[in-house]
């Protein structure tokens, strides 16, 4: 052992116990939406603000950076490995940013979210944007100076210190361009659709499907696309989540609406996708970089990968429908598989993010991503939202929000002081494209696996190609070793429009 | 504020975020038990062990030391007060034992349990004890380390030292004489009954009940009895407990049995017993010693007041049979309520100390009491347990176990290093019986309220004479406070003779 590997050791370990901590942390928060009885939300605050404190304090103990500066001159004896160095970089990234942050201000933005997001919830529920605006406007200033602690390169944006929280590397410009290069593809593909003479009928999706039978049915969906329920399980929420708690358990939630197929469904593929990329972490590097994922954008990536590109394709359906229309004799019997899958692709301008179809869910995105970046620099401010928010969502949809609730405020983001966190919805579109197109390519045909229900070699190949390198490369360098080039948002075009084209005959 | 004040702030807040802590390990330790998928057992053992050494480290700073110390000289302006004086008492109490144990041993003990449990109910499962051994002969070890390093007086024992942490102030050789002062009185009791020529039908608790029903019934009943919904829920587990996790949230669990009635039904108020002292210690006091229950064998007091001297009274049944009649038409429609009473106090040999009758109970405690203390002592191994177990058996009850599963297999207690626990159980048995007797002379006939359906005036008084006050009176204090005598087996004697000799016509 080199004083470099003592080192190298002391410091993994150090961020072992930090996650192990935050793990802890993660049962107690999927406690609360699961099972805690109403009288334990104020312990359970009390528990979790404890938790969440020590957790900080732990990750940026002043030996961690004494560690990270020794390590510069005395590395580990291994240090040219891929792995020695990625566990650098990235505890070096994460420590640097959680230092920047006055402790005062991390327990300020924890309070105000705290208190901001029961307004919000109450705000959205009488469809009133003032109660919410004040909250909102302290969200932002806490935001606008978490930006400035943090930093940004000369020629970027205050923006980017927040967008750089969940999409490591990724830089406000360049994704501004990319959404700018989508949107280009998105409207004319939208406008083909509202022209096309092909109507789907939705409201087979509403009709009465037994939550007993959505349960199964959903359960033995994700069992079908590779998650493992000997390591997770799935229980019901209002907002439907996944939680990795560690290795060999993760949980996910997902919602039961009677009248409406999709919900459950859908929403458990999505979790699924999470919870799949989750499980094919490597166990023995949990805490450390290389046990963790690289980016929210790649981790929505999982998730609408199982959710459209699988679970809303033909194929998937030519296996999977008969099983459906068993479960549900009443609401499927007289449906055929072409009524079924044309209603769940349908696509059109909507005024709900989370409800919206493949098309206009990334449009949805750009508004927010529009929006956030102005409010951070500054052009715009809290009062501004409403008009700004119903002025561009009639630019991008031609439909003006029957009210706020389902314009401004139906997101519980903000409220969470989760700004920047949008982008990577409509990235994981693109990089889920991208991941499938390569999937294609290198397996041969996927759609004939699916067609037989076969998708083990799929989840085998994400393994080997995302899930086990952890935090080994970039999100930027992972796109370019699977696929091959950098991210692009052509995967997803080329995808959007066969699969609409042949729905709507376009 | 005078230095004494600040002084004691700080101790009371010390021990404040200890406990915040500890409750967090609780809320984990409760989803293992309830909702944890298989595979995730490793990494809850890793989670525990982290929050078991944390709080251990939390409970053992030497500042807390320094301000007992300092405490001495400088006492708080109200330090004469009854409250300041417990606080101060069991604070240096339960932080001289914390701090003679070392911090290897306490993570040692919490992930070498974690893993225990889980083998220990596979060999349950299989009937064998040999997969158990080795667990349980590393749990021993590891007790006997921690009584070594605990201490004892000099005329005492090693299992003193894990006594006193269940129940502080007992001592083996006084709670010997107690059991066998108990024993004495109860083999003879037991063979009256024996030679009774009334033999009740068991055979009605065995027919088929189905779950759904039991639930309902179950949870009607804790409801009638007191525990608040509100502010808990009840959950299933193979071993039923009870886990405060702190004010607001408390969680029973239970196990269902669809061909036997008592196993849930009585489970439920046994657990709904602790549940309310737990839901009646003061809130505002939690995580310090006012907020904390005061042994075990009080808590033990609480469910076996509710589970027996209640549960199993000709009075409660007078009013609740009905009800119960009604919800099991198959199983009991021709049941006679005098049968019913009968067969739910059915006492005799048998090898379950859970399903035990109210006369047998104590004897199971009492044999668990011998070997534990044999095991701790050094006078028996693991390895010996099978054998004295089932020898010791045979003298106390005049049967064999079948197998190890209903012999030295049946309890989870010493898989969770649980050693010293169980005489609590046959002190809590006397503790209640003295309580309900200073009840009735308090409160007038309960049979007369029992027959009505009316628990809140006995409730209420436990809540004043017992709940409200935490740890503010030592057990042996309370007990002579509420009933003006010190601890005697005689009101447990009194009310089974009572009971026993109607029931048995002896």
């Amino acid at each position: 052992m080199t004083p470099g590997d003592n080192f190298y050791d002391e410091l993994l370990s150090l961020r072992r116990r930090a996650a192990l901590l935050s793990s802890c942390g993660a049962v107690l928060n999927w406690d609360r939406e699961t099972y805690m009885p109403e009288g334990g939300g104020a312990h359970r605050a009390e528990q979790l603000s404890l938790l969440a404190g020590v957790s900080h304090e732990w990750s940026t103990l002043p030996r961690i950076g004494e560690l990270l500066y020794l390590l510069q001159d005395h590395g580990p004896s291994n240090a040219d490995s891929v792995d020695v160095a990625a566990n650098i970089r990235e505890i070096g990234r994460t420590y640097r940013r959680a230092t920047c942050l006055p402790r005062r201000l991390v327990e300020e933005l924890a309070r105000v979210t705290a208190l901001a997001q029961h307004h919000w919830s109450e705000a959205r529920a009488s469809k009133s944007f003032s109660a919410f605006e004040p909250w909102l406007s302290q969200i932002i200033s806490l935001k606008r100076e978490e930006a400035a602690a943090v930093g940004f390169s000369d020629e970027g944006e205050p923006y980017d210190a927040l967008l750089d929280e969940y999409e490591p590397g990724a830089c406000s410009s360049e994704v501004a361009i990319v959404f700018e290069h989508l949107r280009q593809e998105l409207v004319p593909l939208l406008n083909a659709i509202r022209g096309s003479r092909r109507v789907p009928d939705k409201s087979i999706l509403h009709r009465y499907y037994p939550v007993e039978a959505q349960k199964k049915l959903a359960h033995q969906a994700a069992k079908l696309i590779g998650f493992d329920f000997h390591c997770g399980r799935m229980d019901i929420t209002t907002h439907p989540f996944c939680s990795g708690f560690g290795p060999g358990d993760c949980r996910l939630t997902t919602r039961y609406d009677p009248q409406f197929f999709s919900s459950a469904f859908f929403g458990t593929l999505h979790e699924a996708g999470h919870g799949m990329y989750e499980q094919g972490l490597p166990a023995q590097a949990f805490g450390t970089p290389l046990g963790s994922a690289v980016s929210l954008g790649i981790h929505e990536s999982q998730s609408r990968l199982w959710e459209n590109l699988i679970g809303r394709s033909a194929a998937f359906w030519k296996y999977f429908y008969p099983e459906t229309q068993k479960m549900f004799p009443d609401a499927l019997g007289g449906v055929h598989p072409h009524q079924f899958l044309a209603a769940i692709n349908t696509a059109g301008a909507s005024f709900i993010r989370v409800e919206a179809d493949e098309v206009t869910y990334n449009l949805h995105i750009m508004l927010r991503f529009e929006l956030e970046r102005d409010l951070i620099t500054g052009r715009l401010q809290a009062a501004d939202v409403p008009d700004a928010w119903n002025e561009r969502f009639v630019r991008d949809f031609g439909i003006l929000p029957e009210n706020h609730a389902v314009g401004c405020l139906q997101d519980i983001h903000w409220s969470a002081g989760l700004m920047g966190y949008f982008p990577t919805y409509a990235l994981g579109n693109m990089y889920a494209a991208q991941l499938f197109e390569a999937a294609n390519v290198q397996l041969g045909n996927l759609n004939e696996l699916s067609e037989k229900g076969d998708f083990r070699p799929l989840l085998e190949w994400l393994r080997i190609q995302v899930h086990q390198h952890g935090q080994r490369y970039t999100a930027s360098d992972l796109i370019q070793r699977v696929s091959g080039k950098p991210l692009s948002d052509e995967p997803l075009v080329r995808h959007l429009r066969l699969r609409f084209s042949e729905l709507y005959e376009i």
